[in-house]
C-alpha cells in the first residue's frame, strides 16, 4: 500500500502550498518511495483527528503515523536506511537542523507577510475565514496590510539569501553534490512562493533560481507539476 | 614533531584573535592532535612565505603544508580519520560549508565595523600601519568610523544570532549532542571579539552564551586560556 501524505491544499485540491508538506513530499521523492497526496483544508479536522494533533504534513505508513515535517524526515532516514540518504549522516542531520533554524527565523518572517493576503484568496470561504483570523491574530493587521510595500520585501528576501547563495558558489547543493534534506527545506518556502504568490521572488540571473529550477525538475518535475499562483 | 600553527597575534604574541585560526586551532584540539601555536604578524610576510601565499592560518605537518581554514579542516579529516570526526559524515561537511557561508555573510558584516579599531590597537605599530591602510580601502572610512554606534551594532549582532539560538533550542551544539567543525567556525568569531573587543557581544541570559562558555571550556580551557581584550 503506497504511503500516504495529507498536504495543505487551496479551494483546487491540486494548489499545494505549505512549505513544511513540500519538505515531507520532497523527502518521500528522494527515497524513491511510493506515496499519495491527499488534499487537506485546515477545515478538515476530523480527516487528521487519527494523528492526535491537527497539522499538516501527516504521513501514513502502513500502521504507523508521523505528524511534523522533521519527524517524519527523520522516520524516513530510520525507517529505509536502505534507500538514498536524506541526511548522508549524523553530522548532515544537525547540518539540515541549523539550515531549518535560520530557514524559520530568516526566511519565513520576510516570506509570510508578503504571501499572506495571497494565501488566503486561494483558499475555500470557510478556510479563508479561519485562516484571516487566526492569522490576523498573529500579525495583528488585516492580511492586506501586513505587507503594503512589496517591491522592498521581495529585495529583502533576496538579500537575506545570500548565504546561500555564497554556499551554491562552492558546491551545486547545500547537500554538496546532490541535494539533501537541507535542499528540501529551503526549498519548501520557494514552493510556498510559488503556489500563493503571482511574482517570481527570484531574478533569472541569480544562482539561487538555477539551484530551485533543478529542484523543480527533480524527481520527473514533481515540484513543477504542482498547481502554481 | 608536533604540529606548527601560523596563528594571527597581536604585539603581545598571546593576543590571538583571527576567527579563522581559531577554526584550525579548535579542529587540531578536536583531533586530539599534539601541535604549537606560533604567533604571526602581517609584517611578517617570510615567515610563511614557503605556504606559497601570505595569509594564516597555515598548518605545518610533517612534510605537508596547508593554508586556507577550510582546507585545514579537510586535511585533519582525511588525514586522521581514525580521531574523532569534525564533520560527523559527508552531509556534515556540507552542512559545515553552509553554517560557513552564514557567518561570513552574516556575522562578519556585523562584527568587523564593531571591532575594527579594537583590533588596530592591539597590533604593533608596523602592522597597524598596514592594517589601517589596508581595511581602510576597504570600509571608505577611518577605521574609528566603521561603527560609531556600538550600542545599536551590539544588538544588531545579538538579532542576528536568531538561527543558531532557535538551533540550540533543540540541540547543545551544531554538531548535535557535541561540537563539530560548524561549531568551531562561529566560535571563531567570538572569539574574535573576545580578544579584540572590550565588550562582551553577548548576555548572559543568552543560550548563545551558554553554548559559547562550553566551547571556552574545551580541550582544558585552551581558548578561556589565550589573552582577551
Amino acid at each position: 500500500m503506497a504511503i500516504k501524505v495529507y498536504e495543505l491544499a487551496g479551494a483546487d485540491g491540486a494548489q499545494r502550498f505549505s512549505p513544511y508538506c513540500w519538505m515531507s513530499v520532497m523527502a518521500l521523492a528522494h527515497k524513491g518511495l511510493q506515496f499519495e497526496g491527499i488534499p487537506w483544508r485546515f477545515s478538515e479536522q476530523d480527516a487528521i483527528a487519527f494523528s492526535g494533533q491537527g497539522k499538516v504534513p501527516v504521513v501514513v505508513d502502513g500502521d504507523k503515523t508521523i505528524a511534523d515535517s522533521w519527524a517524519i524526515a527523520e522516520y524516513l532516514e530510520a525507517t529505509y536506511s536502505d534507500k538514498p540518504s536524506l541526511f548522508n549522516g549524523p553530522g548532515g542531520k544537525a547540518g539540515a537542523q541549523f539550515v531549518t533554524a535560520w530557514a524559520e527565523t530568516t526566511l519565513m518572517p520576510i516570506i509570510f507577510p508578503l504571501v499572506v493576503a495571497d494565501v488566503h484568496s486561494v483558499l475555500r470561504p470557510e478556510d479563508a475565514a479561519y485562516f484571516r483570523e487566526t492569522r490576523e491574530k498573529v500579525l495583528g493587521v488585516p492580511l492586506e496590510e501586513a505587507c503594503t510595500d512589496k517591491g522592498p520585501q521581495m529585495a529583502k528576501f533576496r538579500a537575506a539569501l545570500e548565504p546561500l547563495r555564497a554556499m551554491l558558489a562552492k558546491q551545486p547543493f547545500l547537500g554538496g553534490d546532490a541535494p539533501s534534506y537541507s535542499d528540501y527545506v529551503l526549498f519548501g518556502y520557494f514552493m510556498f512562493a510559488r503556489n500563493t504568490y503571482p511574482q517570481d521572488l527570484l531574478e533569472a540571473s541569480d544562482a539561487v533560481y538555477a539551484w530551485r529550477e533543478k529542484l523543480l525538475d527533480a524527481f520527473g518535475g514533481l515540484a513543477r507539476k504542482s498547481k502554481s499562483a
